[in-house]
């Protein structure tokens, strides 16, 4: 961590902010310039809170050297991680996932009929939202309770592991209990009561990117279920907000590399949210796995039309299945399965 | 709502289009253009779901021309709503509301020792967060349960309302007890099991807008609690997410005259995390209400460098006084009181 | 062009808004709602502008249907358009153009150097700036003419076309002599008067994307160069501006499809620019190639951490071959060559 | 300047760095973490350019500790500079300065029209644009020269200096005869050629902040100007670009305070282009004076409906009038004239 003073501290104060940082174990070098006195601290400095130094009237700067995250960092855990979903491995050198299904669970029937497509088009896992964070109070809400169960008889009966949307931590037992890849949506990706409580289960996360969230506050999301002991996460991205008005969101697919180069843990993409643009799903796709991604999250309905929920992003199942087959031929020229 | 269709969608596409929309009691009226067909939507849109009309694949584009917010929407209730907090009147024509008080409650002397200052200084209300939203797991996660009755004393002693922010559903009991105005934090605002739960007292509630959350979304959060039954919510700007990196967040005061023409809730402003740096609250605090804002909420600690989290952002108790000093002249020349 | 007025709206000035936009020779439709009237205008609303309509206190808003450009459009050229670069064709079924050299020209023998590397690797086209954009009035500003000397110098022995920035319009004559390609950079994307003069010569404009520009105001832009009657505009995505501060910008690849169903040009990508990291260059024209796009336009040095400018997002000659081998295992893949 | 390293970078790397920086007459500090090696560069920082360093693959982080600009920078000339602008004093203590015109001139009638009522209600300066930046090429564009001319008549006959934009260097010579204070418009903030050319001259500069330019960037925009020669230039914020839909853009109010902090300039704040509605064009104005703005420009209009541009963000002379009236009340209670 680096430290500016303004060459005008005096240095009874300038004292205190170095005895304060070394009482805590850590030892300052200073070096002195022209217009500011910088203060390098060397140690764990992740015990420090930047934001308390900079309260110091005569501190103009603080800067962190090291990344703030410790269970996520590549940097002291070089392998990278392999999550299984119920037996479906994900990330490292294993083939990629498909996972598909519908935005939102609406009837057991619908629901079985696009697990079935979905299975028959090469998908390894079946998505679909029993509770829903929509914008308008007015909207579908979601199946609840109803909505896991039917999707975990749809596993019973195909074999595909299930994920679906956890809003609230009142219902941990219940996904816990129903659900074998826990997903936290990006509006809830720093509610962190939520991130807490999935610290404390055994259970695979799908951690989505928050709309207006940076890497750094991404990978901080992950480190707060990990540091509860769950391992177990896997990063989504979906698409982060900005100016443009021709997408929903603005896909940032070089998330891939760098979340590869700063921690061990996969990262999966989810180009239907992202651009809420079926058109654009198929090239999104192609894309990301050529970026390198260890999987894709993609919605599928029979009749987006008649969807109860972002019909506008789903994919056809025969147009779901296209994807997947142009996308293993992408896989393999970048060394992976699918 | 306009729905614009692509002029090659096959007669029967229309009208499944058409009839689907007037089977739920609404008319339809037909531009013919020269490359669209446009389709006038009147009655009441808000029962509409834009997303799934736009998934039909001849339609080009689906724009609502009315607001989707009803209960918070001036449109239907002219007149200024004004909530009462503990007594305290915030909006309308009634006096300006100063909130302060430190970012984390941390120990109840410290807690006392502010929260006479602050009283002495000019505030209506006290602040003090007994729960925190922590980007970092290693981070003070604040006093809970002790930290509101803390409050709740300060309040016995002093007379002043508190204010806190309540992260969790499964602390509604608790807050419902202690706090009189219950704060929905930034990264909460599309927490919509919150939302809901905060639906169902008869507390006010200050809903911060988020950090990348549209007005209109900001304004639908508000509509989640008030379609609940709670009217009594005062919405807060605390900065949006940008591009800029001289400030934490970039504070939007063009919200002021937006809220009170679409809506007729009251509205506040946060200069402190807006900035994240106290040199800039006294400025952003009297463009603020220059601007036509019902009230402050900004943060005081008496040792901002000995705070145990955002401490560059707290004003000492002598600046808070000059910032009431200096805004109550303000406030008169926009004819009002503080 | 649908335009809602309020209910409120006095009949003489309904009729004065209707009756401004039928002497234009355009027809309007009215649809009465219960809280507004809505106005449906068709005709060539391109000679309309929606900010004057606006600006009656009565209108409550503008929305336009049709595009507000028609030589870009390809509802109007249904055919891809394809641009010959000094023999080189871009753009449709043709092979994918690679487009490789350094960021800024430094010396004659830097630049013959780099420009055997760059076509020994595969590359299609050399670029080179010779008039730099930089962000500092003490960084250096480029070699000027000379640089564009030793470019052309550079084609004339390798035969490879040359690409190069123009940043002012007094170099007009300069860049139709030299240069083949001429770029104009994110920062001028909206310098009108260059983007005119580029309409009046029968060069190909490489026209990238601005900082924090719209995928419409891009083709709006494409449309000025195109208005003047200079046809041949090939659109480079270089990344937006957004909250994010791991990468530079963030690269945008959704453009790719979003481009090809709006408009009939060409689009190539530099990832080199929109990262502004050579380690996340390969991933992210893997992703550009699998998406669909046209071409690429890389950094190379041959020794990037001597380089003039830009250092730090230059690929190595022989990084840059490989990304060239994957790519062309990428391009076969969606039915490309390269 | 801190330079961070790798711990594994080889011994001869690390000399090589060191030794470079050296030998540019800057001296180096090494602090040894356990992790990085991180290198603190005291001296002249402003010659060293990071991109180069980081480009060394060996180097993970390079930051600035002193701002990148000089002649803008408070530090260096602690007094406020105060522009004379043909006899019109901003900045510093003086009074607050009112620009008002219209768009775009449109006649010689209309403009003297609104001119008079600018001047009756107060105005100090006259604003009008002669050549238009407009998003299409099918778009009104200016009169050109004799706009320009029409300004400099009205000058005359009313004794107000006169404000207008200038789009390129062809034009320098005429500006710089006819117009008092030249505008440089966001969309030219980097057009490094039109900044060069404007500090060979010795006329005031208005320099508006970039639709997506950090305050750093702006401020070396300024530089570019300064360091020609040309120590003129007033800043002007007029809103930055976000993901807010209800506003054109978002006017950052915290520049005023931290363009105070860090640069000697005056600043003055543009609310009509900034929001785009001539409805929060009286707020915005007062909260500007509020925190501490040398000025104000806006858009007047007799007719905004009938006007050639922008109509919807022009206020009628008679509410620029209260504007005025309502802003001296405000300006005088921080202390300044109006």
């Amino acid at each position: 961590m680096i430290i500016t003073l303004k060459k005008q501290a005096p240095p009874e104060e300038v004292e205190r902010v170095i005895s304060g940082i070394e009482k805590k174990g850590l030892s300052v070098t200073v070096i002195e310039g022209a217009n500011y006195n910088v203060f390098g601290v060397v140690g764990d400095t992740t015990i420090l809170d930047e934001k308390l130094i900079a309260a110091n009237p005569y501190v103009d700067n603080v800067q962190r050297i090291a990344a703030p995250y410790k269970k996520a960092n590549r940097l002291f855990h070089p392998a990278d991680s392999v999550i299984h979903v119920a037996g479906v491995p994900v990330g490292g050198q294993e083939d990629l996932v498909v996972i598909g299904g519908p935005c939102s669970v609406e009837s057991k029937e619908g629901l079985f009929t696009i697990a079935k497509a979905v299975k028959e088009a090469g998908a390894d896992m079946l998505r679909g939202g029993a509770y829903k964070p929509r914008t308008s109070p007015y909207a579908f809400q979601g199946q609840g309770t109803a909505g896991l169960q039917w999707m975990a008889e749809a596993r019973e009966q195909l074999g595909l592991p299930i994920v679906s949307e956890m809003m609230s931590i009142d219902k941990l037992e219940e996904f816990n209990e129903y659900v074998d890849l826990i997903q936290v949506g990006a509006r809830n990706m720093q509610n962190f009561d939520l991130l807490k409580a999935l610290g404390t289960i055994r259970k695979p996360v799908l951690l989505k990117r928050g709309l207006a969230n940076t890497i750094e506050e991404w990978i901080m999301a992950a480190e707060y279920i990990m540091a509860g002991g769950n391992d177990q996460v896997i990063l989504c991205e979906r698409g982060i907000r900005t100016f443009e008005k021709y997408t929903r969101n603005t896909l940032d697919l070089s998330v891939i590399p760098i979340i590869k180069q700063k921690t061990h843990l996969p990262i999966i993409i989810d180009p239907s949210h992202a651009t809420g643009d079926w058109r654009l799903v198929e090239s999104m796709s192609l894309a990301a796995i050529a970026a390198g991604a260890d999987g894709l999250i993609l919605e599928v309905h029979d009749c987006p039309e008649c969807a109860w929920s972002d019909g506008a992003q789903s994919l056809k199942p025969e147009r779901f299945q296209e994807v997947i087959e142009k996308g293993r031929a992408i896989a393999k020229v970048v060394g992976r399965g699918m």
